[in-house]
């Protein structure tokens, strides 16, 4: 495990020596967000077989495209307010990754990581509900910022999750995680997504262990 | 929580009652496929400025094509092997949702829940691991469906995981979940993720709850 973390440190800091040119990802952010929409579409629509494969080969020609200009490595993190390190490319947070919502956290001045987000059809469980797995990600994700916060990062040992009442989707919603006790490496982190009406709908308990150097 | 599962049961049927055409099934799975391709090159294409706002352009006027056909509801749930029922727009099986590996659940003579899947760089946490929240939604998802496979489906009511080690991204991986106990209305399910060496990277124990009729 040790040597895992510590290899993965090495490419994390590999990533943030890249120069990042904020307007690129400005526009790559964009682009994301515009594909993020057009994934509804494709369980929605109601467009007939020809008008599909059609719309297919357009995205094969626009994957082509980017594709000719080569690839990089992931983009580098790029440091947010509360000082969180923010991956461009993270499934949670990342603006570049069409899988996120993506969520923004924020750290507040007791250490409590923060984050408010509308979760729309793309991850639905139940229908008219937030998948379950889908907060459990939002949930483990949030207390990783909270540890960090914390000054004692690590490796998630373990995640308990409770489920209190279906998270609706379509809604705004917060989330939010603070590191509560530190015992030797291990570090506990409490956390919970709050539905409109103000009620927790899911809570969890994470342990995050400190590697040894 | 008992009148929010009968409104679901009753969207399910809903959904389930629309005709499936599974020729635009299937180019819509395939769309979805490429859409998951564009989008890794989001992440990585060295693409200027002015070629990702013309593909940005592309995709804005291929999501018009879409939505020009009328939106429908999200498509029913087909019954794959095993008799599992599979949400096509789901965020972990569905095959017309590009947020999904996508897995496929088969479900085996003693009530086991597998599936085998390799994912790529969009499901990245730690540098070449997979984010232990998607491993925390692939749990859940497939615990759900050995609750549904052992006849009693429920609610989930808990979701105890245990990190045990990185799992690598890229790699053909495997997970199972098998209910081991029902007591009362409560069904405990166990599940875990293999890495390719044959070691459990992560474990879960769920519980679901059925509602009462």
């Amino acid at each position: 495990m040790t040597g895992a973390w510590a290899a993965m440190q090495r490419v994390f800091e590999e990533r943030e020596r890249q120069e990042i040119d904020e307007g690129r990802v400005a526009r790559l952010a964009e682009l994301a967000a515009r594909v993020r929409e057009l994934s509804e579409l494709v369980i929605l629509s109601q467009a007939d077989e020809m008008e599909i494969a059609a719309v297919t080969r357009e995205i094969e020609l626009l994957t082509a495209r980017l594709a000719a200009a080569g690839r990089g490595i992931p983009p580098s993190a790029e440091v947010g307010d509360g000082g969180v390190v923010r991956q461009l490319g993270s499934p949670v947070t990342g603006l570049l990754n069409t899988l996120a919502p993506p969520i923004e956290i924020r750290i507040g001045d007791d250490g409590t990581a923060r984050s408010e987000f509308t979760l729309g059809l793309l991850y639905e469980g139940p229908p008219g509900f937030v998948h379950g797995g889908v907060s459990a990600m939002i949930l483990d994700h949030l207390s990783g910022c909270a540890a960090s916060a914390n000054g004692t990062p690590g490796m998630t040992a373990g995640l308990d999750l409770r489920y209190r009442r279906p998270t609706p989707l379509g809604v705004p919603l917060s989330a939010e995680a603070k590191a509560v006790r530190v015992d030797g490496r291990k570090t506990f982190v409490d956390s919970r997504i709050i539905g409109p009406d103000g009620r927790a709908t899911a809570e969890a308990t994470a342990v995050f262990i400190m590697p040894t150097r």
